[in-house]
């Protein structure tokens, strides 16, 4: 099929911001995108060719939205999967296909898959409901602390609280969970690996994420992760694994745990360009996103080589700030050396709300992350 | 004023290529564009907030589409500059200043006001009519060969034409025009230059272009030049102080000769980004599309320096080819290393049409020179 013509149709589920910068790259390549999100609003409306305003959630408008192009692709896991089976089986390219979908919308069933095909992960216990918990822990099967995750829906860190006692228990929704054993690590990690249909597949460096020594919080992004090389080589192997059994088509990223001695845990996967993955926009040969495009629409793939080192920084909304956005000091970091802003385009600011990021790049990792701490101290995500 | 807010409008004045790529860099910063364009098929009518089309050498077009935006810019040099005039006396920024197109919109005031300014440049003589060359021939005022360039409207090599003996100027349009010495050169170098409002100035490396040696048509456009420092040096004084005569903001080319013996000799400028600085997208730290828009909303420059060596390979339309357009051997270039190819969305080719350009990183300049001769023999422009 002749990609780069105006009959070919590309569509995409979801309009946020990382289906704005896969826009950023199937513009460069004069691909035709029709991208469907529930918000008129959405990054993605223009960019795009074709812009539906729609629920990612409601069978039929997935379907027919589906049946009309070539290949379709997601940025958001949350998406309508008996329609995307049913678009399969009419010979729609789904990538990621369903099954990958239906293994990763589920955290138990994600939890499952990686004991099944013996890929390491922090012991968990699955739960119909949260309220079954406490009977477990009153007979002895469970211990504090522990993560609480909702299996359902999580993203962005919703639907996730860590359980030191009964009392962090109370006031959590009464659904299906996993409760997980907190594992004491060093560093997490992420592997992005590509895969296309014929079966090429390449994964990038693998990234760590620093944390705030206080507020448990990601801080930075950092390519590639300050670690020692044979642990790379192990959570490379991991990454690899991952990709296979799940069989996914297009940009899977790893995230990981690296524990105090050295033993890597597989934590989740997203099936789609990731927040771990930003960074290689100003510092791979190929980023990301266009590397997902490459793979979706089976085109050879692309160099995962740095150029340069890369650090990236969340942009988020501020506390205490609500209404709509100001993004205080932006002039002062343009100033420092190998900055690049990206502002995803949402006009309201709310606290914690993923507003941007900003990458540093530099020849040399340790300058860019005192940069990247200099831009983290200097811009500030207000309202008006 | 806030930039990155939605109060604020960006006009662009042409909707070509240039533009398409600028828009990337505007929607990575999130600033509310607006573009003028006759075609209704332009490759920036997505990705722009609004798009209107309209001829840009209507008095009242662009004065009307201008009054509306706070800063406004172009991607093409034929615009009616009676209306910018307007427009600036009104308040409006309009980056380049109305004066600095005004210079060059003419080759023969361009020309003059490289002589004014002490600033080296090939011999030349203007005529009011092409008509009024073979008087001066045969005066003894002129010797072949010597190029002949139409006054208006010269762009990308159109309104060019080197005259050997008098059969050549048979069927040149009897226009004003200008006579250039033709200089034997070694190479064409270009710097871009780039200068904000509040004077910050910078300077990108000097780029060369490699000729084809037979069919002299710039084919390769080299980042670094490989030419000596002292020579890079000149190139680069040279084209700081077209630059500083010329009180342009924004991204200026300035495209320079460098003679048999060493001299630096100004050919033209464009006051936009430019053919000679697409490298940049993929190799600087800051490309000239974000440098562009950094300068013109009087934003910090960003760094000039390369991560890598670039080296840009012009997609022109294939001879005896007219028609749909179809990019043969696509998916065999993009196996090869540290390959990127732009498609300009242009639907219909025609020979030598410019279709789009391809990239090529490396940290060899070595490599990347001969990747970039596989692609040139590999990729083709061709009609369905």
């Amino acid at each position: 099929m002749n990609y780069f013509s105006s009959d070919f149709k590309l569509g995409i589920l979801g309009g946020g911001q990382l289906g704005k910068m896969m826009l950023y790259e199937t513009r460069k390549f004069d691909i035709h995108t029709k991208v469907l999100d529930p918000s008129k609003e959405a990054p993605c409306k223009i960019s795009c060719n074709e812009f539906q305003q729609g629920d990612l959630m409601d069978y039929d408008t997935v379907y027919n939205f589906g049946k009309n192009v070539d290949v379709l692709t997601i940025e958001i896991e949350n998406i309508n999967l008996d329609a995307l089976e049913q678009l399969e089986e009419e010979g729609i390219k789904v990538y990621p296909p369903s099954q990958t979908l239906r293994t990763i919308q589920n955290k138990a069933t994600q939890k499952l898959f990686y004991i099944d095909h013996n890929i390491p992960t922090a012991p968990f216990s699955r739960f119909a409901h949260t309220s079954e918990i406490e009977d477990s822990i009153s007979n002895g099967g469970m211990e504090f602390p522990f993560v609480w995750k909702c299996t359902k829906f999580g993203y962005d860190g919703q639907g996730v609280k860590v359980v030191r006692s009964l009392k962090d228990l109370d006031g959590l929704p009464n659904v299906e969970c996993i409760a997980e054993k907190m594992i004491p690590f060093k560093n997490e990690l992420a592997v992005i690996v590509v895969r296309n249909p014929s079966g090429q597949v390449a994964t990038y460096p693998v990234v760590e994420m620093e944390f705030h020594p206080e507020a448990n919080q990601v801080e930075y992004v950092i390519c590639p992760a300050r670690i020692d090389e044979k642990v790379a080589e192990k959570a490379n192997i991991i990454a690899l694994k991952v990709s296979e059994k799940m069989k996914h088509i297009g940009v899977l990223a790893v995230e990981m745990f690296q524990t105090k001695d050295d033993q890597i845990l597989v934590n989740e996967v997203a099936p789609r360009p990731h927040n771990s993955g930003h960074y290689s926009i100003e510092a791979s040969y190929t980023n990301q996103f266009e590397q997902h495009i490459r793979a979706i629409l089976d085109l050879p793939l692309g160099n995962t080589a740095s150029k340069v080192a890369g650090i990236m920084v969340n942009l988020v909304g501020a506390e205490g700030h609500t209404g709509n956005v100001v993004y205080d000091n932006m002039e002062e970091i343009l100033k420092m050396e190998g900055v690049t802003p990206h502002i995803y385009g949402k006009k309201q600011t709310r606290p914690f709300r993923k507003m941007g990021h900003v990458t540093i790049v530099n020849d040399d990792i340790a300058k860019a992350r005192k940069i990247a701490e200099q831009v983290k101290g200097t811009i500030k995500v207000i309202s008006e």
